[in-house]
């Protein structure tokens, strides 16, 4: 089958193996997937990854007792035995590998094994366009499962980025006072759209925010994170970082602050924000390309200001 | 009077000015004050403060409503007016200064100026050397105010300085499972004298602990630490840190592990503690001097494994 592969450098491959599924996974027909930045990063070597990237996608099950369902799946393959398994988060889980990111194929490919357990079906309101952002979607969602955002807070997200403008999206549904700080006139419009207050960094002052959103990645963003945020106030890391930033957990101390953070979320909820309309994914596509122009798909992705790159796969 | 000021070098004074005392401040006569780490830290140009050093005391009131009675003070002297002292949280406050750290005299002298509403009445039961120790117990106890320590929590502490076994001590008493990582026999000691489990660093697992709690104020102990929790434990950082440590933010966030904080804490609670003979602080002294021999005591201070060194004022 045809596959970007990813084995110290990228490559499109017309005759990669196919998926050779365990007892409990189904094999998915993959119709859309989308880069993300973690994708971009193995390219960088992030992870030490070797396989097929790619971790956002929808497509058909083939067989079984899903086949011809439309779905999405979790990217976690969790052992179901381990602690963290046992506690019920097998997105934590101690053994896991991951979809496209760690010891399992990934869904830039025509073919994607997926443990049936992680598979979501996607209502039909939902197209395919929609639906491949429910990975990232459930990982924006998951900033409100692990902190809990008051209608009366002021909030501040830093770092407007594919995964930025979606937590911006799911944030600005509790009614808190969000303010997201923009560098470039295309989020603005966006948040405009929205309904979302777009600010400078500049024009914010210190001190002011109850929960700080952190979405960059960088030290930098965690400087203004640090900066932006209250006394006995939070900041969320919903990013990974590059290396080891430097951290002033001196100011953390003095000022009582909580970092909290998140990784992959609930699909269901996700899903259900999708068919309500109640989260604009499609604003976010900016180019789109074929499997086979894969290499090409990347370096736009990698591009600065960029937001989703799909692959029309099926 | 007599005072150990710090204006860029450490230096003893025989007639430095009397403390003149704010309207809402009273006057404290020092018998007993101790040396903190960020005395030290002072010493080597932390906060850039220049005046009399010291906020570790206990003395007797000379003046006022409290005249002769015997005190222990807070430190953070709070404006009342700002957001933080509105919400009932003056050791936050926005436009503080602090005893012997910020823009205010501290203790190291025979008399220092206090607000009243900072002082609290030492009980008969606590002698001085004890109640000097009520600043740093009540910081330890602050990490109990913030962090929700469960009697079947796995709880570890790296750090184990003269503020790391006051936390170990007041920690023990939840019932938790604790254990203190040490590097000296000294520590290792005291922990067995208290019934609290010692163990060498490389004696534990990974991944292992629900809390743990890093009084290192280095980068090696957050490392540590972030070895040490468990996916979805938390971190309580109990110690400022040298400039910007770096931190491994990715791991954070792919274990999402939280990371909490607090500094001071509440004096009644230390004192009540100490009343009732709950916390052992006369075996962390391991030095006493005169103010005249202040410098004397800050070299002892300094030294590799050393505890607390009092300074015996009047």
């Amino acid at each position: 089958m045809r596959a970007l592969l990813f084995d110290h450098t990228l490559s499109f491959e017309k005759d990669y193996q196919e998926p050779s599924p365990a007892p409990d996974e189904a094999i998915v027909r993959v119709t859309r997937a989308g880069i993300c930045n973690t994708d971009l990063e193995i390219v960088r070597g992030y992870m030490g990854f070797k396989g097929v990237l790619g971790h956002e996608f929808v497509g058909v099950v083939e067989g079984g007792a899903w086949a011809g369902r439309r779905v999405a799946g979790e990217i976690n393959v969790a052992c179901g035995a381990c602690e963290m398994c046992r506690r019920g988060i097998p997105s934590q889980c101690l053994r896991r590998t991951t979809l496209g990111i760690d010891r399992h194929d990934g869904a830039f490919a025509e073919r994607i094994a997926v443990p049936v357990a992680n598979l979501h079906a996607v209502p039909d309101e939902v197209a395919d366009d929609q639906a491949v952002f429910v990975e990232p979607l459930a990982a924006a969602l998951q900033t409100l499962e692990m902190t809990h955002i008051r209608p009366t807070d002021r909030v501040i997200l830093v770092g407007a980025g594919k995964l930025g403008l979606l937590v911006a999206q799911v944030v600005s549904l509790t009614g808190c006072r969000l303010t997201v700080v923009t560098r470039h006139a295309r989020q603005r419009e966006l948040l405009d759209k929205w309904g979302i207050e777009p600010a400078e960094r500049d024009a914010l002052p210190p001190r002011d925010a109850d929960l700080v959103i952190d979405c960059t990645g960088t030290a930098e963003g965690f400087a203004a994170a640090l900066e932006l945020v209250k006394p006995r106030g939070s900041i969320h890391l919903k990013s990974t970082y590059h290396g080891l930033p430097q951290a002033d957990l001196t100011r953390v101390v003095v000022d009582e602050v909580s970092v909290v953070s998140s990784r992959c979320g609930p699909f269901d909820a996700a899903l259900s924000l999708l068919k309500r309309g109640l989260i604009d994914v499609e604003s976010l596509v900016d180019a789109r390309f074929g499997l086979d122009a894969g290499l090409e798909a990347f370096e736009q992705a990698g591009q600065q200001g960029m937001l989703k790159v799909l692959l029309d796969i099926g």
